[in-house]
């Protein structure tokens, strides 16, 4: 979404950030939402085995309170990952410091963190910030906008997108972070999903569950899968629209946040230079779409040759063939942009100029058809830049 | 090995190289082993689905005669994949255009090719060529060296080991190319490995086997695996030692030779500034620690903070945590050196300026503890730098 974008503001919900001294660079990272008291919530988390220590918090906070949430608390520049029992205690506390202040039970404060892996989480900063964050909490769209630049690491951009509901009476709009270490496999990155629909958090839960899976992820910048990913959706109840009354179109509306987000997500990857919309297609069904298509998308080789708008579709079929998909190579197909540049894997006559001119675009399209079956994806992929090595070379030294 | 260290020539083998115009750069670009009539042969071929015209000829032609072999014919500059019917027809054109001046059947020419994948073969130019490649074979050191050379592609070095069998009455001398599309799965690259001793085809192929599980399979530079992957093992039997009576030696040669290979194509590897010897122990099996191996020599984060020497060992932990195996953090360790520096998937206490200097060497270890069982794996891979981009950025435009 462009920052002109009108966002619609979900009523129940206050946003603030303040700068806490975690980033070195002084920006903001300490960010708040609070909600009211008839918000419930639903929440999918990092498929990883290694889990921070605010995702497991924040899994037993949903756990202990049926999804009920009133808050979330979020630091950026610390991930609060790997820093075991300490880590653990580190988040609680900082989780009931703001619970006291805000008077609510310290389950009902949701935790997140992102930056860093390893480092001891900064209570005493934090904690000391806490008073000026709840004080400058406002629910106006400058308010929101402050929250999601203050969550953000080494994004560029902040990611924000909207859509309302029932020609306005109520909205769903979604606030995310993410740039490196970006290969979703349940749930991804940190991303809010606010709406004011009255929904239990069964109801949340599968519309999210629904959401994530053409969104979220069908996503790879990296092929690194974050320790700290979290997906939240909270609802408030205050637009009294029911969103069993309004399933259909709350379904669709969710899906268009979240895709937006991810979409928004990929084009602010570390040191991207070019998004590809990659389709696979004729899979046998979409688990098989879905592998054909993170192989590729995670081929250094197929990604640096995206980086030079290189048509080398040979790199392309050699990733597909390597998935552990048994591909019959006479059956595949390869286009890019408009033009089949390998068919049955064997090289078409194709205008080469023009399918470099397609792949310099910021985002183009590359087509893989299997020839196996009916079933289909769509991943949105990036390049792999000198940028990146860059960015990700001098990270923590 | 160094260009310094002796090659022992085993008996019955010629060596010759030309340029024959396919690589652009005007470089020698084709080569041939010739080899006596009692010549036995194994090899190993690519797992991936997709396969060049030569793997499939040449698989085709070890079938037919039952693991004889004569000639092999290497042309580097064109990987001959990817071009259908066209490309295993101009394959076999040129194998038996060679067994006509070698007075040899076609079949007994074994063929590979590598270089870029989905252009038509130039046949005419390598036919042309046959004749003068022919004339320049011969049996030293130095006809072996410009074979070593011609099969090369963005190799900055020729990679040849060798190792004498009954105290030089015999020898093992192998020849190997390989720099990107580097992560073997069951054979690799373009290997040529030469022994004069008597051997049964099946002698060879199992003790190929046992040598490729440990040498060409625990590699990995780039995580791509090549269509034209290929391991020969040729045995001459003009030492007149029979493999079955120095079978222990024979095999832990094999091995030195294959490792040795390996070890130097990695070095080799496409931008690379360090190679990291990466030890993951105390996994429930060897196929678990190779598991957990090939996920963090793959990753994109390790392989950046490897470039620079940033001990960044939570990447590690979360690469591992994303690789399938249900790990339990509480149990894992790592060791930069020989230093911890993370226990139970916690951060150490430990000398941050001494592990940046470890990582600063071009070799430096990385060891990794599952605390799951006793099996382990050692694992050779490379650090991601921003030249590796770079090559393969520019490769085909």
């Amino acid at each position: 979404m462009n920052a002109c974008d009108p966002i619609f503001l979900p009523k129940g919900f206050k946003f603030s950030a303040v700068a806490a001294g975690i980033k070195t660079s002084g920006k903001p990272d300490l960010a708040l939402i609070s909600a009211g008291p008839r918000t419930t919530g639903a929440a999918l988390f990092t498929a990883n085995c290694v889990v921070a220590a605010p995702v497991e918090v924040g899994r037993a906070a949903l756990a202990s309170t049926k999804g009920r949430i009133r808050a979330v608390l979020v630091n950026s520049g610390n991930a609060n990952c790997a820093t075991g029992k300490a880590g653990i205690r580190d988040c609680r506390s900082v989780c009931a410091q703001a619970a006291r202040l805000l008077e609510i039970r310290t389950s009902e404060v949701f935790p997140s963190s992102t930056g860093i892996i390893g480092v001891p989480l900064p209570t005493e900063k934090i904690n000391a910030r806490l008073q000026p964050l709840l004080a400058n909490a406002g629910a106006s769209v400058g308010h929101l906008r402050r929250f999601a630049d203050a969550i953000l690491t080494t994004d560029n951009r902040p990611k924000v997108a909207s859509v309302p509901l029932r020609s306005g009476s109520a909205a769903i709009t979604g606030i995310a972070k993410g740039s490196g270490m970006i290969h979703p496999q349940v749930a991804t990155m940190l991303v809010y999903v606010l709406t004011d629909v009255v929904a239990t958090p069964a109801e949340l839960r599968s519309a999210l569950r629904l959401a994530c899976a053409d969104s979220f992820n069908t996503i790879s910048v990296d092929g690194d899968t974050s320790t700290n990913d979290t997906v939240l959706l909270l609802a408030s109840g205050e637009s009294r629209v029911s969103l069993s009354n309004v399933k259909k179109e709350f379904r669709a509306a969710l899906s268009e946040v979240c895709r937006s987000l991810a979409e928004q997500i990929v084009r602010d990857g570390e040191g991207v230079q070019h998004v590809i919309r990659l389709h696979v297609e004729e899979a046998k069904s979409r688990t098989e779409a879905l592998q054909v298509a993170r192989t590729i998308a995670t081929s250094m080789l197929v990604k640096t040759a995206w980086a030079g708008a290189d048509p080398n579709w040979g790199r392309i079929l050699a990733a597909a063939g390597r998935c552990g998909v048994a591909l019959d190579p006479g059956k595949v197909s390869i286009l890019i942009g408009d033009q089949t540049v390998c068919k049955g894997a064997v090289v078409c006559r194709f205008d080469e100029a023009q399918a470099h001119e397609h792949l310099s675009q910021a985002e183009c399209c590359v087509r893989v058809r299997l020839g196996r079956g009916r079933a289909s994806v769509e991943f949105l992929t990036t390049d792999l830049t000198a940028e990146y090595v860059r960015i990700n070379a001098d990270y923590s030294t």
